[in-house]
């Protein structure tokens, strides 16, 4: 296929390297510059596909914006950002107005699951949308789990599972300080829970960064205030209370108050400790 | 080991079968009048070990008082209900002027992984404590964290792992009726979540309680009152705030004032359908 990628950042770049090892010819783009070893010389009127691996809803929006008129009818965008269900269908408007398909496709996984071809991707969309974007998710993904014809339904499983994620890493910052207080050091915690009924994936990938004292953001902050924000934004129309997610998104909040916004989201453990007057490893006590 | 069990629920009677099956001569006790096949009859001063597999400090303080002046030196109490660090220092201190040994060991795993001698044991004691618990800690653990010789640490590493597990039970609850708000079926729910980063253990164990409909009591409503409330016991007067923990904390007293309190844990959904207005796998809509 001949694709395009919009977003080079550790997903994208890691998502359009899989897409050219498995023989695509991808272009790819990035506001800051950020070019792509391997990449082949197209415009969109050539491109199939679209994948779209940008931050937010206003990014994806502004690349739509620029490309739309440019793509070919039965070409597919594959929008990758964690947007609102209502955004996403928004967008599939627009797409559908000039007839391209679009496939609402948020991804988990992180940069070396990108990286590797191994990402999942919570998708939903016509069936030719699927169709036209298949060869692009089987060179991306390890699993497409297919949520179904409507678009929204993909944005509406990735904020779920994003309330759930989110959680779980406030909870083990909150965890793992309360262990502190009573004596029990964050090596010891992840040598205990992992091996319990209390663990969570979170958990054992985030607890690391607290134990090492090492906030280079893999995810940051700000992304939990934007995705829990989504959350937010779904459930409080509809009177729906989320009161674990709200407690989580609180510390996140509290974290961006402390200027850690842009540090790895296993900072909102500074949260915690600083309350409870604890000091983590690799700060000053 | 000549030993006795105190508590003959589903969690002591797998661990008493599992130290008669190793060999050792057990004695069985319970108010309930439950009996323990293959049973040996021993009197307390004829053991070397009495382990403790109540419900909470109330009952363990009970069986101590009428066990201890019948225990002789030298013989080891192995502790196994969640309990407050300071009310294991309290008893540990009792003991130690009889003579007696104190293992503050609290258990983790349920009933399956007890009756095959597969508990994980959360243990703090003296060296001497830990010798004399031995034989019996192999019978009935697969894994003793041993948690140092400062009787209380067993008892506080269970309570943040008590906070963990409870706090993902109800962040299980709340993201599955999240979902069904937004069309996500709870089949449909743990067919993904378990693929992706947004897991617990938690949440695979007891997901599939509510999307069966099933409360049946494994672990009910009401122990998380108890556990969580030891937690917050030791966290308040210590000026440390716990806002995942007290979010669930919230939730498992709704499901009590709903009437819930003897039903499985996962019921803690109920309380969030209700709010949500969704009607649970099993419930009238």
């Amino acid at each position: 296929m001949k694709l395009g990628v919009w977003g080079l950042g550790s997903m994208g770049s890691g998502m359009a390297q899989s897409l050219i090892r498995t023989g695509h010819s991808v272009a790819g783009f990035d506001p800051r510059g950020v070019t792509l070893d391997g990449a082949a010389d197209l415009v969109p009127s050539e491109m199939e596909a679209a994948i779209v691996v940008v931050l937010n809803a206003a990014q994806t929006e502004a690349v739509l914006a620029e490309i739309l008129p440019q793509l070919t009818q039965g070409a597919v965008v594959v929008a990758c950002a964690t947007v609102p269900p209502d955004f996403a269908r928004a967008m599939a408007d627009d797409c559908a107005a000039r007839g391209v398909h679009y496939l609402d496709a948020p991804i988990s996984g992180g940069a070396a699951r990108a990286a590797a071809g191994d990402l999942s991707i919570m998708a939903s969309g016509s069936a030719a949308a699927f169709a036209a974007a298949r060869p692009a998710l089987d060179a991306m993904a390890r699993t497409v789990f297919e949520m179904g014809d409507a678009v929204g339904a993909g944005s509406a499983m990735k904020a779920v599972h994003q309330v759930l994620a989110g959680t779980h890493i406030a909870t083990m910052a909150e965890a793992m300080v309360f262990g502190m207080t009573q004596g029990i050091d964050p090596e010891r915690f992840l040598e205990v829970i992992p091996q319990c009924g209390g663990t969570s994936w979170m958990l054992e990938n985030r607890g690391p960064h607290v134990r090492d004292g090492d906030y280079t953001p893999r995810s940051a902050v700000d992304i939990w205030i934007k995705d829990l924000g989504i959350a937010a934004d779904i459930a409080a129309p509809a009177g729906i209370d989320l009161p674990m997610m709200q407690a989580a998104l609180d510390g996140f909040r509290r974290a961006v108050e402390m200027g850690l916004g842009g540090e790895d989201d296993a900072a909102i453990a500074k949260v915690y400790a600083a309350q409870a007057g604890v000091a983590l490893p690799g700060e000053a006590s």
